[in-house]
């Protein structure tokens, strides 16, 4: 999907609400380990009952490596679901993947080819060479860690560089940027951050930027959207454990799309400001 | 594998020698295309052949995932023939990867139970959280991003800091080291860059370095040595395409260990030097 289609979602569902699938096969309702292939049946369930509200979904590969190959089988019955049934969805691998260049590129066609997403989350630490092979498909995207909502980001995102005093996290957007461009480069940068959102906006106005940590991690979407939009959004905020733990019971898809709407709502009025 | 089975095992074989195994579909002989799973045919092979000259083995996930779930399961056979037959080997997955704690913890689960590697390859750049899930299970290993041997290495990693003008790779060791302790912790340091060894030496003078880069990526294993043995050895030196991709014939796997025993005759006359 590119730019352009991204954007027009975007105002079309009224919506910039990325569901992430982090599907736990020990916090999934226990009704459904009786299917062959719960997390696979509980995703299916969750997509059905949400796909209208949300532009994008972003599963973690780490919820589907624990579970071996069973698990990456699960993985890529999910993408099929969702590009077979709603082309009109985003889809993220979460995977903050990122290695020396032909192994990189190894995993660029694990995601983008093997599998069909939209694009990946990868890590900066290793530079250029390491995030570069992704950016060669078309109408693909990276989506890279910059200032994450985790404590450990202190460790050495926020270290200054003595270079010019930035933080490490702006280095790297102020150096990534010009990788790839803003139609197939998108930045990470929690919700737990957003006072850092305005010194972003100056480094990279038009990129679009992925917020994960609204929720459970204690992100506000108000200050998110207040420090972060742009006129053409520009974000992707990522609920996951919110929305898809919404209940243990049979009702958990219908409660899923129940807390859905209800920030899906919120943004449609954040959307209206802009119009 | 804990510290004191690794460094006596490295003394028994007078090897450090690691065998990455970053099987490439479209790089193995071409006859064992005709195998139900050629990628696991061609390791078992390459194990099989090699097993007492390296002390570890070391497959890349790239190179499994590229293929998909069918990928994954050729990562778990090999896992399983390596674990059921050669006890002796210290099993590294190349996984680099990090993520907030509680999905750092399914990655850890996913290597060091749903398969049984002894170690993980991470990346830093979220910090003490995305890496110390890792570090909770008994007798295995996190191998963090130090200092690569890609060009992107210079991008960040050989960035200084304002605080004491140390590199950020110099950082991430000197706060990283202690998370865990040598018992648990490694650290990558490229063999393309060692120069840094002695500086990094100082800063860790008894953890183990994992050293990529000897061979296909021009380190000189003699340089490495050199500046970064320590008594106990200390280091783990990989080489990959040059022994797997040794010959395209039927004599792949004689010519991987031919190869393999010209670098483990290295390491015997460097171990000597110790003793």
């Amino acid at each position: 999907m590119d730019y352009s289609e991204l954007t027009s979602q975007i105002f079309k569902k009224e919506s910039f609400l990325c569901i992430g699938l982090d599907s736990d096969i020990n916090k999934i309702p226990s009704f459904l380990l009786e299917h062959e292939d719960p997390i696979f049946e509980f995703n299916k369930q969750i997509i059905d009952s949400t796909h209208d509200l949300a532009v994008a979904y972003k599963p973690n590969t780490a919820f589907y490596e624990s579970n071996g190959s069973k698990g990456w089988l699960s993985l890529e019955k999910t993408v099929a679901h969702i590009k077979n049934n709603y082309p009109d969805i985003f889809l993220i691998a979460d995977a903050k993947r990122g290695d020396i260049g032909n192994t990189s590129h190894e995993y660029a066609k694990a995601f983008f080819q093997t599998m069909n997403f939209d694009a990946i989350t990868v890590a900066p630490y290793m530079g250029s060479d390491s995030v570069k092979p992704f950016l060669s498909f078309k109408d693909k995207w990276v989506i890279i860690l910059a200032l994450t909502s985790n404590e450990g980001s202190n460790d050495f995102q926020l270290n200054t560089l003595s270079e010019n005093n930035e933080f490490l996290f702006e280095k790297v957007i102020s150096t990534a940027r010009f990788w790839g461009d803003e139609k197939n480069t998108m930045f990470v940068v929690g919700a737990t951050k957003s006072d850092y959102l305005k010194e972003i906006r100056k480094i990279a106005p038009n990129h679009f930027l992925l917020i994960p940590g609204v929720g459970a991690q204690g992100g506000s979407l108000t200050e998110v959207a207040k420090n972060g939009i742009n006129n053409n959004c520009g974000l992707l905020v990522n609920s996951s454990r919110e929305i898809i733990y919404s209940s243990q019971n049979r009702d958990f898809a219908i409660k899923a799309r129940i807390k859905s709407r209800e920030i899906k709502e919120e943004m449609k009025l954040i959307l209206k400001q802009l119009l």
